[in-house]
Formats: structure tokens, C-alpha cells, sequence
């Protein structure tokens, strides 16, 4: 031990929101538990409106969830996203959530992952992104996404993993409106660089 | 408590590389710490070639060093700069590193940071980045990168982050060297996505 270390913890509310005995067989599916995440955070002030989920792909269960802990963790990386895989990770014991090839995993994400999370996809072993509202519905109440390559669901579809948008939308948009109206914090807009 | 977490633990070599009191003035004393923490880390076979320290701009002191854990903590996004960032928000209690702009921070990389952490450093905070290896240089013997905005460096520095390249670069190609003369894994290659 070098008493070097940081621990990411998922608030205790997130037990009564997932299952890992259920089974998510439709994106709609994965995509309500990844905004009941999201609107959890924002009922119970645990952080930022982004929910995010990763499952087993051929039996739909839950392996994962996520949820923005960027403020309670005082950690600038712990998207939504990057609390999932890195969760999936530890509790599989492997860096490679689909296990080289062999058991595919699917993200499902409550908002499109910010440039960071984008660029944590491939590295995670997923081979299928869900996602709900668009990078325009986060910049609209202030969040600022990061620069992206323009072409990044192409860039994702080159190395074999598919990307599908627009799930439950109008649900995931409604969360970040319920963050806004709660009066939860855009963070770092003071330097124009609020995370989602 | 949910049971639901997971900690990044730098491993115990680290503590004989960094040192907290010490003035790291130049560039290149902050790229000499990055490259002593990704040799540490080829030497020690602790994780990947890849090294990074978070120092504050004034004082030219260490907040935090990082290395890459991918491998022994089961974390794919457990890359030298993600380690770093994550744990100076843990040590200092803040996701923004530089404090509302009052105490600026400098990321040092000893390579050039992949499509993930690049995303992650304008989250963070910090307000230049020292890099020593290019990209090219860690695809060279296999790594991938990811894919970045072309305009990476235009878009950081369109953020007020400032960027500087080569720094020692010899250095952390020798590093990158080592690792694979040494035998080390590259992982993902199996699917094309090897990660830096």
C-alpha cells in the first residue's frame, strides 16, 4: 500500500433502481434503467444527470451501472460512463468487459458520451452503444460535451462497434430538464468547459 | 454503502520515484518524473509503459503522479493521465484541479495522451499539458491512440490550454521500447484497439 489511491462508490439509492436478475432484452429496455440512473442522481443530489449502464449482450442482464459522480467523488473523470466500465471492470475482474470477443457487452448511456467517454469506448471491449438524448440536448441546459472527431460514430463503426441514438430521447432530455429545474450545478461553466 | 465500488491503487514502487517536496522547475524536471514513473512502471511490470503527473504551476510541486493500471486493476480506462487526474481531485477534495483558475495545474504525459485522456484533460482542469512521446511514436510498437479530433491541439488551445510537445521525447520512446523488448502485453490487439 502507497496510500496512493481513490475509490469511485455508487451512491446506496443505486441498489434499489438496477437487478441483476433481470433481464433488459430491448434497448428501450437497457436505455430506462441508464435514465432511472440518471434521474436518481437528480432526485437524490448525488450528482450530475447522466446515467449509464453495461449489460451482457446475449442474455441482456445487467453487469454494471453508472452515474455522474464528478462532484461527490471530486473526480473531473468520473462521467457516468467511466463509473460503468470501471465498475464492469472490477466486479468481472478483467479489462476487456466482452472477455476477448467471447460474451459482447452493450454501453447504454443516458446522454451521448462526452469526447472522454467516447474515447473510452473501444478501450472497454463494448461492441454496441445505446444512446439517449443527443450532445445538442446537453449543450441546450449548458453542458459542455468536449470536441469530438466529427465523424465518431463512423470512427466506432470502423472498429466494429454499433452505435444506436435516439432511445427514449424525450426521457433523457426530461432528466436533464429536472437537473436544471432543481437548481443543480453546471459545472466549470466559468471556463466554458462543463462536462457531461 | 452499496458494495458497489471500485479503487485505483498506485503500486508501493512509486513512493521511491516521486517526491512531494520536491521542485519540479523545468519542463523537463516534470517530463524526467512522468518518463521515471512509465520506466518505473516497464521495470516493476505494474501496467503499461505510460506515465503522468499532475504538478502546480507556481510551485512547481507534485499533486499527483499516475501510471497506467489497465492490466492489474482490471480498468480499462485506467490510463496513466485518467490515474493522475483522478487521484489530485481525491488529494486536493476538488474535481477542478486548478481551483477556479487560482492555483493553475500542468499535466505532464509521458505520451502523447490517447482519444480518452484527451478528453478528460479540459474536465480536469489543468491549464498547460507537457507531452514527451508522440503519437506515432506509441503506435509505432503497437499501441493505439484512439481517434482525436485532427485539430487536437487547436481545440485545446481554444480552451486556454496550452500544449507542449517533445519534451524528453527520446526518453519516452526508450521507455516505449522497453516495454516491448522486455515482453510486455499490448493488449486489445487481438481486436485493433490497443490503447495507449
Amino acid at each position: 500500500m502507497t496510500g496512493l489511491s481513490f475509490t469511485i462508490t455508487l451512491p446506496s439509492w443505486v441498489r434499489s433502481v438496477i437487478d441483476f436478475d433481470q433481464v433488459y432484452e430491448s434497448d428501450a429496455d437497457k436505455m430506462d434503467l441508464a435514465n432511472a440512473l440518471a434521474m436518481g442522481n437528480v432526485a437524490n443530489q448525488s450528482g450530475g444527470p447522466f446515467g449509464a449502464a453495461i449489460f451482457e449482450e446475449s442474455t441482456h442482464r445487467l453487469i454494471a451501472p453508472g452515474v455522474n459522480l464528478v462532484v461527490p467523488e471530486a473526480n473531473p473523470t468520473a462521467h457516468a460512463e467511466i463509473v460503468a466500465i470501471g465498475l464492469a471492470g472490477s466486479l468481472l475482474g478483467r479489462y476487456d468487459l466482452s472477455d476477448n470477443g467471447a460474451r459482447p457487452a452493450v454501453l447504454a448511456s443516458s446522454v451521448e458520451p462526452c469526447a472522454m467517454c467516447l474515447g473510452a469506448v473501444p478501450w472497454s471491449g463494448v461492441s454496441r452503444v445505446i444512446i439517449g438524448a443527443r450532445d445538442a440536448d446537453a449543450r441546450k441546459v449548458g453542458f459542455d460535451e468536449g470536441d469530438k472527431p466529427s465523424d465518431w460514430v463512423a470512427s466506432l463503426e470502423s472498429r466494429g462497434i454499433t452505435v444506436t441514438r435516439d432511445v427514449q430521447r424525450q426521457h433523457s432530455v426530461l432528466v436533464l430538464n429536472s437537473y436544471v429545474s432543481s437548481g443543480g450545478e453546471i459545472y466549470n461553466t466559468d471556463r466554458g468547459t462543463t462536462d457531461a
